[in-house]
């Protein structure tokens, strides 16, 4: 990608110009700092729910990149194999909120009309929609004129790609944590950062229908991640690419007339 | 239910009684107040999220049902219906939070070990988990000596009920909002509270893979149900409750050894 | 009573169509989770709250009765026995707060301009109205159309009545938890909740012109009532609620004008 | 007074030695900013509280008086005349528990191990509470070993003062805005302070047996005043204090052991 | 100063009558209650901002003087010893930001204009600050016509002067804390209040280019000052303030107009 | 730089020997979001402050690099031009606070013993300082054995540099918003992102002592810079960075025993 959708490697005349005559989307990357096995780098939900958006704006056209979110919400066990694990920064409710909700109150102040936020990491989506609600509050709700989507990328992966991807079965996104979708996404966009030779391929783990707390660190399998990475490839990433990125393209266009 | 496990209907000394000899297991029913069409009454979620918590003390025995929490998260369009509809009553991210953080803080100050929230309001879920873990931070994390276990009740309802009842295939749980399911449990347990004569039998919402805020209203079926609970029956809400509370028994027991 | 005044049992288009047509005065009920002694549950200032409120509700026709706030204060000692005992949930101020002016703004969204709170537990008080505050300042204060009445129910029984039902003279409101009044109300409208033969005639306590923390454990009688409920009857119940009920309708009619 | 007890003018080392060798109580007088009638200045609350809090720590001699608390709680209708009247500081109830809250720590840090309250501002109490509890909970309750007492000025005068100085019947502490009390201890104890010709001698306020907001303002006498000051003396100002001074003392004293 | 100018001794007829008549600028001194030696008291910061307010009220004329702010933030070792020193009160940012946000928004509904802190405590500005603008958000911004100052009283020391005072080097305003400047101002104003045979004279503090916590409190002079107060007098404090009150007021007539 | 000091490009089992086996140092690069003219990109203040402590890192050998706060508080005028501006994005004190504390509380539970916060936004410092503190308070203090540091990268610069680069005179390091600093800093390392040609060339701002809101908008100068990069060059980057990195890594070892 170009840099001529990042909203931190532009310079604000630039910024203000490309708002006041595009009328752009800004499309708002949401990840976290949180283990990811010993085959993938902590921050791979920045990583790749920054990559998706870069090239969702580069599709778009008139979409600007805001900075990633970086301060994620808590990693659960059912999801990222829990917050109790040393490599797992987890942000509180309130300060995702926060976040959220003042990217929002100052792009509207910007003149921004269409946000929207690409979420990559599970356990962020309830704390983004919060923010955004306060902040819609706080602006005037529809009075405002401003239009927030949420979405979490992999909503997009198509069925047909589902079934080819995962042939025995899909397991559901959220043991997808560390697994066949994000290794392969990072094979694809990032292969300087995962080691496939240090995949553990461990049985996906077994988490019960509850969560728990204080969290049993024994249910999460010793890789951190919730189910195998082994079976990625570089190839997958581009499938599950080419079913993401013009899924979500379609949709924010369809929505804000982009 | 005869009265001997809930907590509102308990005076303090046999509660101190029950707390100090048989170490139960405290159940915590968490609902809302949101619109469930023409047929059902705003209080769906605290009813059923109750009666099954009931349901599963009476069969656990060493077990308390507490207050319910009658202040749910915001109703969101892909769940609920969203919260611009008149008769839901959203509450903030903080103040759902806070109330669970209360009741786990207050419930180990009374020497309760085990608590359980029982979850009839998809919306809650990831405020509740926030509110337990503050309080337990609050308490000190393993040493408190507490265990808290969060579910939702219909993930208790088995895939072979769910081809059972739903032959023509799931739509998942999320559109089950004024559906089959909310309302055969209604049907099952409040009869009284249902007028099935009022159903408004519209197809499922066809609801996008992201929200939207502020809602677009249209998307949302005429009734604020995003599904027909035409097919419902008490027979239905048996055979969902033959499922669910034995499962939500099993697991308790499983995991906190009642 | 009958349902037509409970917002919890109402489904939201007869809700919605009362507001519209109607243009009642909402009341809420405000209790707390509180121990009341051996002789009564805990759930006392809920039930009473509610009850008072349905009656009130019920002679002023165009009114709806919302969910209880449930979420009290902690108890005092002064008032309450202290929040030290095994039984009483204290919920913070921020969350009452947070509680009561979540119910002002939603209620305002939905369009009722009439709300009352009528409270049933001493330490709320306060709170109460910081919430109402907070909520109309959030609303934009007069411009939004909406007048909010704060009163506890006690407060409408008549200098007659008391003179009557204290023949030995008044010990206060605030030493009335779980004493004549309460028991004689429960008596009244939930006997089934009542044990009169574990009532514990103690001598109503003695306490300081000030508050104490950590509370002095040994101030608070040991049935955790501030004063004995022996003298308490039905009859007695039936007294009360004639100068409560009618007090309360008279005061909402003149200043809301319903 | 001499300044030996009075924190704000003494220095730090003095400070450190007073706290180490005579473990004294600490007083913290709380007042607020409050429009008091035309006759007496906005400081009133806090004047008074810090002068009372002054003479009682002459008394006790092993007693420190901390910076008094101005930022009370927004007046009331019904008994500081409402927060609406120009002149009237009101601060949100966070802002004061949090600033209670504090003094408690900060005090329990430096080594005070008895602390008490003297409020001089009604709206205030339950607020002074609860940032007196949230900060022993974070102090560890009761190993903190700080003991905090909390009480009003007004409940010691005796029933014996009150009825020779409202020989016409006591109106109630609530309606004393601006009255006859805090009128004649001002002119004990500030009368450069006091205009008695500017006393506007209106019949005391009838105001109702609830709150409601917005105010009406038509409840509140022209005076801002709840009842008249006309009978004031510096006479009666001396009788009060000589009930209100020593029965603060005793309580103290029992109390904390002083 | 006569008492003309204080918000605190002035009843509200009088405030009400100048707000509407004169359009005055409001002036808010804050300080902090932090050790200062063992020669000056606790309240050094309180004192010199009120008094260098008052003077600056005196000379704008269509001024007044609010109550000050005596809830500051955190003595740092840096610029006032630590806040780890027995005699420091250190506020929670939360706590100084919500009493300044509040004194904006009461002025503001009073009828004022235009208003300047006049900040005594390193450590207050940047929580000054945050409450200004948070104030001014909720107020609507430029809409509600409302102009707020913030300064640093010693910001107006001239060169000039700084040269003359300190012949041997200007070491920084920031461990000027308890050193010639507050000595100087204090001697001047409030000579009772310093003990000048009491004065540790210790050389400067050689403070780091960072801050630690906790901290190292070998770091802070065991006089509590960063700075020796021996070189001192009254003569130097009036020269400080024939520099710092002309200049502020010349810098609040040129802003605000007054 | 390579990549073994970053966490952010770490796995996380890497992540957990480093931290057992090296007790490193982390480091915590602090920015903004903050426009910094036509010739800069809006993330200046993370890229420098990110690269500064990655060179620092590799100078200490046992050093990590944390993920950079983005957070940034909100520009001020007299530091970076103002938030009115479009292309700063400003976070209020408490977000900056809580994602601050959040990082000290989880590098805590991770291990870590010694932390090191290197701020390049001006703006931030207090807000830092704040959440180390609330962090260390929750931690328990002293006995929590982590030590804290905090500094902005600028003090590092040292006089005889300023002289050398500054010959006519230094302006001080708050007017450097955007000047010579910055962009020789960002010529010397990111000179991609640096457009020379666009550098308006403009007076240094005339800023009074004081701050005001709303933003009087015509005293930052229109390049949003409060000085001209007019003279910057890679050179004198260099000669900055010769400073300020060898300066910061000596405070650390000295401080932290690295």
């Amino acid at each position: 990608m170009t840099d001529e959708h990042s909203i931190t490697r532009m310079d604000a005349f630039t910024y203000r110009r490309v708002l006041a005559e595009e009328d752009p989307v800004v499309l708002i990357p949401v990840g976290a700092m949180e283990q990811h096995g010993p085959h993938m780098p902590i921050s791979v939900d920045v990583l790749l729910s920054t990559r998706i958006t870069e090239l969702v704006a580069e599709e778009l056209g008139a979409a600007l990149v805001a900075p990633a979110v970086t301060t994620g919400y808590k990693s659960q066990q059912r999801s990222g194999g829990g917050n109790h694990i040393i490599g797992s920064f987890g942000f509180d409710a309130s300060t995702v909120v926060s976040v959220c909700q003042t990217l929002v109150r100052e792009l509207a102040r910007h003149g921004a009309r269409r946000i929207a936020f690409v979420n990559g990491h599970y356990e962020n989506y309830q704390f983004i929609y919060e923010g955004v609600d306060l902040a819609l509050r706080e602006l005037g709700g529809q009075r405002a004129g401003v239009q927030v989507m949420m979405l979490s990328y992999w909503d997009y992966v198509t069925d047909d790609v589902i079934s080819r991807l995962y042939p025995d079965g899909f397991p559901g996104w959220d043991v997808e944590h560390g697994g066949v979708m994000e290794t392969s996404l990072m094979l694809e966009y990032f292969p300087d950062l995962v080691a496939m030779d240090r995949v553990m391929d461990l049985p996906a783990a077994q988490l019960p229908l509850y969560d728990l707390l204080p969290v049993d660190p024994g249910l999460t399998p010793d890789s951190g991640c919730l189910s195998s990475g082994r079976q990625a490839s570089a190839e997958k990433g581009r499938v599950l690419a080419s079913s993401i990125v013009p899924g979500i393209v379609q949709a924010v266009r369809n929505r804000l007339e982009v």
